[in-house]
């Protein structure tokens, strides 16, 4: 009775609800309760509808809140991995790999086929479009972090240059939130929310 | 030394984190657990993302997203309004009208105007755009009364009628979603899960 493809995307949506109870390790701002997957991706579009015209090159506005709604829904099978986590990859692993597949793969074959190549390209990075959205993703924990007393890097041990190293790519997507976000990681060292030199290397 | 454009973004950004505290009455998908603002949202989106095909008329994808990620930003002012409340409106009031002054008033004046009148249209639901996400907007909860046994409409004792009345509204943006929640509505009243005649009018 009904279309095919509706039914399949009706039972991709109901999957997708099990976004929400996958807890990152930063928290909301000024608060102590973690935020979620959905929260998070829900913020970093938000964050892409107002910063867009913040980008080094012209961006697709529409392909980047493709890449930000969906980059981390990987982790309803995969988990979400801790960026400071050095013992763990941070790139496209088969278990995210295998992911994509059953959960994009719920959808109709064309659209199947449309999001794991953006969820792809957003992994990758190289195109204008993945740079300006990982640029939100590395800025909007940096913000809650500030607002925590310094957040995971203060609870798991995390240092000047681990930040530093993670964050720059920032300047990638966004030259002028670089500059602001270079500033507030050296506002924060300054403030004793960062350390300049970690006590061991972080997170093993 | 920053771009003044970028110190009000980030004040927005940061602001808008309240989003997510506003809890709904819904709850999420075959669970106990209230839906947040936040939350609603990105699954709105998504929604919109995966169910464009499904629109009656053509729809432009990137504002319809706009209108479902923004749609509940006045409710950090206002709160959440249960849709059976019979006793407050639901339209545009002056509580929301400031709100959406106040929130969206802490970007760049050409940004402000934009979000506030995406924000109207979206309320107004005149355009295809805005019945297309007004469409998301009533469907989401309908998928996840059903899975709960009933949800909302079990707990604040809403019948047929008032669902039925309620998610009409779906047909002006999708005919073929109409289909698909109209069949949703009439299976749960056979289930059992949804009254044919309330025993009152529901809240008041």
């Amino acid at each position: 009775m009904f279309n095919d493809d509706l039914i399949k995307q009706v039972s991709f949506i109901k999957e997708i609800d099990k976004l929400k109870y996958i807890q990152r390790r930063t928290k909301l701002f000024n608060s102590n309760r973690h935020e979620n997957d959905a929260e998070h991706s829900w913020h970093l579009a938000m964050m892409t509808l107002v910063l867009a015209g913040q980008s080094n090159k012209p961006i697709d506005v529409l392909r980047v809140l493709k890449m930000v709604l969906i980059h981390d829904l990987v982790e309803i099978d995969a988990g979400d991995t801790f960026i400071y986590d050095t013992s763990k990859s941070h790139s496209n692993t088969d278990e995210e790999r295998l992911a994509a597949k059953r959960i994009f793969g719920l959808l109709p074959k064309a659209q199947t086929e449309e999001f794991i190549a953006i969820w792809e390209e957003f992994e990758e990075g190289i195109t204008d479009d993945a740079k300006f959205a990982r640029t939100m993703d590395r800025f909007e924990p940096l913000l809650q972090n500030t607002s925590n007393n310094g957040g995971t890097w203060a609870e798991f041990n995390v240092g000047y240059d681990q930040v530093y190293n993670k964050k720059k790519v920032i300047n990638d997507g966004s030259s002028s939130i670089w500059a602001y976000a270079e500033q507030l990681i050296n506002d924060s060292v300054e403030k004793g929310i960062l350390k300049k030199q970690a006590d061991t290397d972080g997170l093993k």
